[in-house]
């Protein structure tokens, strides 16, 4: 197997989360104008700039994503003590950039990220929990399996689930289990959107109105775990009308108002922001520069 | 010699880039609610990151630190196409992040820094000359040695020049060059005003704050070159009348009516942005975080 830079495809991964978190304003999420009272705009930053050996490692490795995933959870908190910054993006990000170290454009990249989830194992899923547990994160728990119950890991060893089958068994209510089930769709539509609107609006407005043609789309996980189905729902009811007001003083105007709303009932669609970080990692691979 | 975990001093490197750009307000200078034209607040982002490489190179050398400039700009501008973000940033750098591959604590960092510093060569100057003209920085000539000229490089040779000397020779009214020569004094001092501020303040205002103290005490070497002497002395007496205006309300009321009209009058200073760098990343070597 030859590998690709992994150092290229590393700096790819943190530029991409760095470039999200600075977007503004992308509505309900931290970004370099908001803060929430714990977790601020810098803890992110930190946390991209301290994760970068485990990126590089994932970009020659073949397999553990488990590990991995448990790794870049201990190295980001290391470097930053705002709590849970990147779990989701990491689930996207790792695999990924494993993808990344082997391929040389998007198809391989598409084709090569499928194998790479499809071929988790047993240990994967027991390492994801533990990678889990320290990070802390809100979620729903999966079927019957509770994910802040340690003897789900017994349960796991039992039934054999691989972490594929842990994604398989939350995609219906999951963005991030989706996209390890549905070959990143969301992730490739997503880096095409951003890619599209980069020439005519910058990158901080392509990544901001990609982010919210994202919203229109699908029902954010963090919104309905955090709140419920119904409320997912509002936000992109609300997103979609934003984005019909024609002209982009308008929609710009609406898309300020909105974050408002949002901040102010702490609803972040921090599932949004992961798929986000995912796309403009491929676009960056893909050689996309501003 | 043994070498600290390179990744480690290259990533405080980055880190320290990322924090002082997106510091707000620093007046005059990019941050991330204000842009130049051409030159945006991700452009520093992508150099940032893009750098990784070169860093962590200098992180394991003993010297070449003019090749090393040289890479650092290349390296940058693959990466961003908004011109010169770091020049300035990386002659600090460099020497500092090649003597914490070598160093667990500050007293070994500033006694390192300063031999590595000395030790630079002609080849180093050459180097740096390259590096410099790749880069487009605005500068004063040094002394009869015109930087936009390519025969200086033949004039450095006949006359045995190092890298030292000529910061030597430009260190009265370069900032830059006068860390050289000083042991990077004002480096040393700001990562302790940085370190003292960052518990009452956060760490946003305690670089804004440092970054005024700075501003307050030394004419600034990018106003210098770009205006005069006298500019940047009236830069200088402002701050300080900011900084005495007693409770945090007022300063930082000054600080934002301060920004609003060096942006208007195209005045940063850039050298006092790339002091910051440097005491940041003195700061988060010596283990700051937040």
């Amino acid at each position: 197997m030859t590998y690709i830079d992994p150092s290229h495809i590393a700096r790819c991964a943190q530029l991409a989360m760095i470039l999200e978190v600075s977007a503004t304003p992308k509505p309900g999420n931290i970004d370099r104008d908001h803060n929430y009272t714990d977790t601020r705009f810098e803890h992110f930053l930190a946390s991209a700039v301290g994760v970068y050996p485990i990126l590089e490692k994932a970009a020659v490795t073949k397999a553990g994503i488990g590990k991995l995933l448990y790794e870049s959870v201990v190295e980001s908190s290391k470097w930053q003590s705002g709590g849970n910054t990147h779990f989701g993006a990491f689930i996207l990000l790792i695999p990924l950039v494993m993808a990344g170290g082997r391929c040389k454009n998007r198809k391989c990249l598409e084709e090569e990220v499928q194998k790479i989830v499809r071929e988790t194992t047993v240990d994967d899923a027991i390492e994801f929990f533990r990678a889990f547990a320290m990070a802390g994160v809100k979620v729903k728990p999966v079927a019957d399996l509770d994910l802040t119950d340690t003897d789900s890991i017994g349960q796991i060893k039992i039934k054999g689930l691989t972490l594929y089958d842990l994604m398989e068994i939350s995609k219906s209510y999951d963005m991030i289990a989706e996209e390890w089930i549905n070959g990143f769709e969301k992730t490739f539509e997503c880096s095409v959107l951003i890619q599209e609107k980069i020439r005519n609006y910058g990158i901080n407005d392509a990544v901001v109105l990609t982010f919210m043609e994202l919203l229109s789309r699908n029902k954010d996980t963090f919104i309905r775990t955090k709140f419920d189905i119904n409320k997912a729902e509002e936000v992109t009811i609300r997103a979609t009308s934003i984005l019909q007001k024609g002209d982009m003083t308008g929609i710009m105007n609406g898309i300020c108002q909105f974050d408002e709303e949002l901040l102010k009932e702490g609803v972040n669609p921090g599932s949004t922001a992961d798929i986000i970080i995912a796309g403009l990692f491929v676009s960056l691979f893909e050689g996309m520069r501003f």
